[in-house]
């Protein structure tokens, strides 16, 4: 079963917007079997949209589409829809209720026409329920292809898509199960990893798919399936992921949760009632904001320290002025000193420093652009390790950040 | 002038990834003027691929294409475009010597033959240098229509299509000027906006567009157009984009930089040779990370913290616990403690506090989920907002991170 996905709006084609939306959605789509055959984002224009539905009804089973519900004059999604489906506008008094609704408790203004205009529809639109926002969602059909309408605004569609479009999507068609299985893998690169694999390669079965994704510094190995019965399709993939994982035992570490490596952290530390800080120079807060990103993070993380200036490295963390003095502020030696004062100033079991530079210009220390240092200092101890991770500064925090993870990670569950 | 973007690859398509090369791309060819009218994500499946090739060609005169370049199997663009333009693979001599080079001096293994095949391109393709990867871009004709094909990997992408790619489409094809301009607003919804501006908005000429871009408590209003003169473009925008800020003047607050808030504040501060400090408790680092992702922080920012246990409040920022107790750790008198001790602690000009509850959980202190203190220390003394701002984290997060710059700024730019 085959769906697409359609975005609207000139934002995302003149580039003002990365659309997530589309990500969102597609893994929504691929948890309950349904397969994301291509993703279309075309302009506010009426006759584009119109070219992009009929071109998806040719093509897929179910059409979803996002943007265009504002109560503006720009938006122009509904009315297109019923040039599509030869229908016109009605009002929908559930909507018209709903908004008059969000109007008094929240907006507390008046309504203007252009408010209630959203509570017009195309007539023959089943309505869904949209709880945080004034545009509705709308479900309809043409020539036994679903299409469904909803807002843009992410947290909107989120709601939308989980409680209103998913539990219908489930109910109207039949799906296959679709199974993902991501190795991580370290340390090779693709085409090496390919060569140890060939044989495998070759004779893997024609319906389980495998794919390569290089990413820095690490390579990860998909296989993708799909399958009516779901305990025939998880046994076929697993065992195929098995071979695979006893061919690549040296650089194979796991497989990829659907949770983020910050939450298997937040998740290993929580369970074993143990705490974190962190002391990070060159990646200037991206640790401590992608783990606070996750609820629960108070339940281990005590806090964390940007000590950008070098000073301050020894003003409140507690590191000797005599070391940095001695190897420089980028070095293992003050990584490991970092680490291990913030366990004492926040008193916590773990710790994770990083110092480096991260460019593009050279900062305090006189250590090449992309060296970086990461400390981790446990019950254990403290240790250190260097890296070289290129030029552009955006790939040095990025890769500093993964690193950083991979290294506590594997500290933790050691313990 | 028009073009079209298409992106290949299945972890698109299963929502593993979020497309960002799109947005970038837009961006960058709207700044030369050539407008982007479709975005494509397709399956690595040669029917696919072929089909949208074929389907693009109807639409735009240019196509620009990524992914699906790497080394091994699953990676099939080359092969594709090669029965697209009914055309072969031939080995490219000085693409063969960059991949040697990279192995010899950075990879630091001998190559493998997928290695080197990377260097077999279609006959007819003008080979774009790729200084940071081993697979090339290329550049082919057909049907008059350009099509240019790009590694997918975000960096190497970004090189190829700056350093190869634009200076190419400059040189191919007449373009006309583009321009947008967004005006800033706070403080009233988009229907209430349209009620304002309405007769302004209905004589607005044809070829001026006016787009209404909502997200988290402002509306941004963007006028685009399109001309052969750029003079005659930039006036005319221009000019009605001074009507609408004076229709607009009580909450317009100004025009969208290209350059980010946060560049803004980086760029006044070193300007002032001011210093800002952070301590951060329910934004959790997004603060810092913010600021510190731009190279040039170290000029300004000296530090930051982010004390997310109660009691670290006082130990590293020395708050009063006498303070907390009194009016507990989520409120206005101990956001403004936080600043005033933080550009103490840290020896700044400026200092942001933030303490709330980001949800979806309570924790230390009672407030309401999604309730935030934020408090700016400068020079003249030190004030706070209370806000509430909804009941999801990610949103909690995002929307006080923007508010907080926001109230820097204004601060900043007073003095």
């Amino acid at each position: 079963m085959l769906a697409e996905i359609i975005t609207i709006g000139d934002e995302i084609l003149i580039g003002q917007i990365v659309d997530t939306n589309s990500a969102y959605i597609s893994k929504q789509l691929n948890a309950i079997g349904v397969k994301v055959y291509q993703i279309t984002s075309v302009q506010d224009e009426r006759a584009h949209i119109l070219h992009a539905l009929e071109d998806a009804k040719n093509r897929v089973d179910l059409v979803l589409v996002t943007g265009g519900l504002g109560p503006t004059k720009d938006d122009i999604t509904k009315e297109t829809f019923c040039e599509f489906l030869d229908d016109h506008l009605v009002e929908n008094a559930e909507v018209l209720a709903h908004i008059k609704f969000i109007f008094e408790n929240y907006v507390k203004r008046p309504t203007l026409p252009s408010n209630l205009s959203q509570a017009m529809v195309p007539s023959t639109a089943t309505v869904l329920k949209n709880q945080h926002g004034t545009a509705p969602g709308m479900w309809f059909e043409k020539d036994n292809v679903v299409f469904v309408s909803m807002p843009g605004v992410p947290y909107e569609m989120k709601y939308l898509l989980q409680d209103e479009v998913l539990p219908r999507v489930i109910k109207r068609f039949n799906r296959p199960h679709i199974y993902h299985k991501t190795l991580l893998t370290y340390g090779k690169g693709e085409s090496e990893i390919q060569e140890i694999i060939t044989d495998w390669e070759n004779n893997l079965p024609k319906d389980i798919k495998l794919a390569y994704l290089p990413s820095l510094g690490r390579v990860r190995l998909r296989l993708s399936s799909t399958n009516i019965n779901q305990k025939i399709l998880v046994d076929r993939v697993d065992a195929q992921m098995e071979n695979l994982q006893n061919l690549l035992q040296d650089i194979a570490v796991g497989f990829e949760d659907e949770t983020s490596i910050e939450l298997r952290i937040a998740s290993l530390l929580t369970q074993k009632n143990q705490t974190l800080s962190l002391a990070e120079s060159c990646t200037g807060g991206a640790l401590v904001q992608h783990i606070t990103q996750n609820s629960g993070a108070s339940k281990f993380l005590m806090g964390s320290m940007v000590p950008y200036k070098t000073t301050l490295k020894t003003e409140l963390l507690g590191v000797s002025a005599a070391l940095i003095e001695k190897y420089s502020v980028v070095s293992g030696e003050v990584a490991e000193a970092m680490a291990t004062q913030c366990t004492k100033v926040f008193k916590t079991d773990y710790a994770i420093a990083t110092t480096g530079n991260a460019g593009p210009t050279k900062g305090d220390a006189d250590a090449d652009i992309g060296t970086v240092y990461i400390a981790i200092a446990s019950p254990e101890g403290v240790f250190s390790e260097k890296f070289s991770f290129g030029e552009a500064r955006e790939r040095v925090i990025k890769r500093a950040t993964n690193k950083a993870f991979e290294m506590l990670l594997k500290e933790i569950s050691k313990n």
